[in-house]
């Protein structure tokens, strides 16, 4: 078979490694991973080479076996991006790698390109969290500058009683310590930059955790105009400012009909998988386009779509499958607490039709939990 | 990694078995294909075991890896699926098969169905055929019972100084004649059917052909609905009658409001292509959906779509990435003349949008050839 199309190697092979994957095939783009074991969802559905993701060296060697490389997750060093891109063009750049890895550098960022954020401090001294408690006002949340995902590595602080949980948070950590948002909701914008500057950004997501874990999204969010055009503005600022190549998805908390940014993930996100079939073109196509140096495709809307993730258990697929304008993506992991495991996109040309499929399609998933 | 899905054995690798299988992945379905080499597109997405087709033991040490099996080419001997139906099931079934393979036994199961057919004779020697000829009004189409694709296998009879180019055909296989029939239109009709029974249709297809091989397709169809109701009550009752399990598609002519059926394929089909953007259950997924015994999918369109096959040679892709609503498919395959080496879908709201997109794809493929 022929294979005269770009090559990508992908950093990751976990399920938006796959999605990846599948996405480059109908384009002639052919993608492979490299992830710690092979035994990953990107696996399933192509090529994963498995070794030390700190391993420079080896890195390299693979690296070398392909036109461009992109990566599926941010916990790892900015230095081997930075030494990948002398071997290979890399995309997301190191910078947007770097600076979301740290959420004073990434504060900071947003700053730069006026997007508001919630005030803060940086804290290395429980004095110094004890000063920003006092200053921001109660109650406040200490993060790990670090390191924190889905909730972990944070602590709330509701008055100096509970500086102890920000102490022991330090003895690892630096901390920045953030004003309490009392937010309406949480958002992500998701954006797409191509290598010649071309920007398109998906609509606005509504998006609900649970135990700090994505539960699910919908799209486009039933916010004013205003707030989507203030979510695209600030995505195609931050685009722009970091020269970013990629998919980039943004959070925010809406407070009062303003965005405040949360955070950011250089990649393509969970909270943009109904695009593939809620959007003219998928995050995950569109990512395999922008870093292919191929156009980027529309970000338009197809209907109105939700998203629910599979956490921990599967459903019965045929109980999904039996509901209409449902679309059912497993990643093939086996079954484990609080491991997303999948994810079913409900789409609808309505918004009664599209609340009584989601009904169905969340009482199917989580029948399976009692 | 799980696998816990259902596994599906396909035999046949062509571009219909690569996008038969991509299909199969979010579903938790593996799906693995046996063609005469590797060197076939569904390679590029899965594995594919190389033997020889003719081969029925090593058919059946195949198959014993599935728990089904189905096929997307459908020119091999109904003795083969019969035997590898007694080692695993194997859909569709193969009375589909055989019937399909010979234009006789087609147009009588098109008859017991009620759906009309062009008159036709049977022909084994040139008396016959000129009987034919005489009794059916000239001009008649000789036609091969078995083994013609894609215009070849026969021949145009205007008068009797016509009947040596039916000799030869005659030469090495039986013939059908058939009147001829001055059609509107060329359509077709796909639809689906579940292991229990329920069936679904697609809109209508409207196809056009060049040098015997599908162009374009458009669907839904621009027919009054009568012409759409009678190919859905046609595949619906076929389907029943063959207790057909999978995706069959039939193609027609639109003669003065009626439909003629011309023949009938036993799988996925090219003029069903655009039912992965432009309907809410592709014909894959579907199809995979039908053999694997889970629920069917809504066959209902979204937006209207085009279809246009890439043959011979491939267009630069970031041409056909840059137009709204145009998705490209590249089967992998390398440039030969008469190939067909992808399929671009164009998707939009409304009809002049589709025009216009439609033509800038159009030619930006066919720019190529020049």
């Amino acid at each position: 078979m022929s294979t005269d199309g770009t090559t990508i190697g992908i950093l990751g092979g976990g399920q938006l490694g796959q999605m990846l994957v599948l996405a480059g095939y109908p384009l002639g783009l052919r993608a492979s991973c490299f992830d710690h074991t092979a035994d990953v969802p990107a696996a399933i559905v192509g090529d994963v080479t498995a070794g030390d993701v700190k391993d420079a060296g080896a890195l390299r060697r693979w690296a070398s076996n392909f036109d461009v490389i992109t990566y599926e997750f941010e916990n790892f060093a900015p230095e081997l991006v930075a030494d990948l891109s002398e071997v290979r063009p890399t995309f997301p750049r190191v910078n947007a790698l770097a600076i979301g890895q740290d959420r004073w550098t990434e504060k900071r960022a947003f700053d730069e390109c006026e997007i508001p954020v919630s005030p803060f401090r940086t804290a290395t001294t429980i004095d110094e969290v004890a000063d920003a408690l006092e200053d921001l006002g109660a109650p406040v949340v200490a993060k790990t500058r670090r390191g924190g995902y889905d909730g972990k590595g944070q602590a709330v602080l509701r008055t100096t009683d509970d500086l102890p949980s920000a102490a022991a948070l330090l003895e690892t950590h630096e901390l920045i310590v953030e004003q309490w948002v009392s937010f309406e909701a949480e958002v992500s914008a998701i954006g797409v930059r191509g290598r010649n500057g071309d920007v398109a950004v998906y609509p606005l997501i509504e998006n609900e955790h649970r135990q700090g874990i994505l539960h699910s999204s919908r799209a486009p969010a039933r916010f004013s105009g205003d707030i989507t055009r203030q979510a695209t503005e600030h995505l195609r600022a931050l685009m722009t400012k970091l020269d970013y190549i990629g998919v980039l998805a943004v959070e925010f908390f809406v407070v009062n009909g303003r965005l405040f940014a949360n955070e950011m993930a250089p990649r393509v996100h969970n909270s943009g998988h109904w695009t593939i079939e809620g959007a003219e073109t998928s995050q995950f196509e569109n990512h395999m386009r922008a870093v292919a140096n191929m156009p980027i495709g529309s970000t338009a809307p197809r209907g109105i779509s939700a998203m629910i993730n599979i956490v921990g258990r599967a459903p019965r697929s045929r109980d999904i499958l039996a509901i209409p304008g449902a679309h059912l993506h497993l990643y093939g992991k086996s079954e484990r607490p609080g491991r997303k495991l999948g994810h079913v996109t409900i789409t609808a040309d309505d918004q009664s039709t599209l609340e009584d499929r989601y009904r169905q399609a969340d009482e199917a998933i989580h029948n399976q939990l009692s």
